[in-house]
């Protein structure tokens, strides 16, 4: 399981509330969770570094006293924002994947749902990308949250590849940190092309890429229909490159 | 050939000099292009957007009525800094691989020349992906500038595939745009990996993901020495995955 120390502590802050919590607090909780989803908004559209609690006052209609109050320093809040990007993209990407059988069936979601959010992303920016950027030159805790969250991530694609080895599914010699490099290439690339560049096709492409590296470390013995109910590697290489369905509707042009 | 619009002009603006061009002017021009240098090395590490008229005179001891004499506007200025990083692009990775044969040695000497650049550019930081995460949702002069900087170079990496599928070195149903989408990812993720994540071996994952495709698509016809001369594929091959040959001296862990 990736229930990462961060999202874990996100879960305390923003959302695990018991019965035993007393109201006022509940409701400053529920205020804080509130700034942290506006800033969430705000930093994919303008990054992490544009955030201030300034800007962040005028579109929660509070004073900056008020939301300096629930952080207490503009790094606090950056860390608070990526926490709350890495839980949602725990859920959105990562958790959903656990109902897939292990090995390609789960490597093969795992693609298809960062792709989903990838393309969603075309539109509004994605943080692990434009925070890359804005903090590979500047150590300190923000930098350090943000890494762990994309690292947290590569790991558990370079396990599912792992997984994928142990159940036949990919050849014994397949590097799986190789594996995950090549994947993680191609969906910068997707939105390096399709976002800036705007070169239409990108997201083909990038499935195509995917169904290559699988094509180069696929074990032919596995690809017969497996006996076990896995969905097969055949059905898995085809589906890993239909003609772009991760297409938002906003985004035709891609 | 490769000279594009923007490298041409690049050229007439810093470097071109003529002998009918009066005393003045040329010392005018001389300055312009130191400014232009410094403020290169500036956005390199700032970003474009973090150049301002004033940091620039201050570095350049000038006044900022001075640095904006030469330019007119902020705009204009980092338009200049693009076409500069632009010329110097095609100066270091795309002129040399002229003298290489067309087909996979000049791909290979395209590929390594980019390589070492991005290897480079771990410790200073990369407009044209920087650039792209400051500019991909704000449209204007600066933003297709270094968009058709980057469309440019793509387009000469694609050709230099077709040439290698004319060439026999490639297969026929190769395709150029997905190879070049390809290759982009691995520079992308390299810089990712290695300058943000500070992931070891990353710079010989980039290799093998070069060697990766080549192998995909390679003709194995052209894999034994060619008669004319050039390079042949094998030793093409073997040479895109040395151990790290491009790491710069001050990232040992990379």
């Amino acid at each position: 399981m990736l229930i990462s120390q961060l999202s874990a502590k996100t879960a305390r802050a923003s959302s695990a509330q018991g019965p035993a919590v007393p109201k006022g607090q509940q409701k400053g909780q529920q205020t804080k969770a509130a700034i942290v989803d506006a800033a969430l908004g705000l930093a994919t559209q303008i990054g992490l570094e544009g955030l201030s609690i300034g800007a962040l006052a005028e579109v929660m209609h509070m004073s900056k006293s008020g939301v300096f109050a629930h952080f207490g320093s503009r790094e606090e809040l950056q860390i608070s924002v990526v926490r709350e990007y890495h839980a949602r993209f725990e859920e959105e990407v990562f958790y959903p994947v656990l109902s897939q059988p292990r090995g390609l069936p789960r490597l093969q979601a795992m693609f298809h749902n960062w792709m989903h959010r990838t393309s969603v992303e075309l539109d509004s920016g994605c943080i692990y990308i434009s925070g890359a950027v804005e903090f590979d030159d500047r150590p300190g805790p923000v930098r350090d949250a943000l890494a762990e969250s994309v690292r947290t991530w590569l790991a558990a694609m370079t396990r599912a590849v792992m997984q994928a080895k142990e159940a036949g599914h990919l050849h014994q010699e397949a590097d799986e940190h190789q594996m995950a490099f090549e994947i993680h290439g191609l969906i910068l690339a997707l939105h390096y092309e399709a976002r800036f560049l705007q070169t239409p096709g990108s997201i083909a492409r990038a499935n195509t890429g995917f169904a290559n590296i699988l094509a180069r470390y696929g074990n032919p013995g596995a690809l017969a229909p497996a006996a076990s109910g896995a969905t097969s590697a055949t059905s898995f290489l085809s589906e890993a490159n239909p003609a772009a369905p991760d297409s938002p509707p906003s985004s035709p042009s891609v």
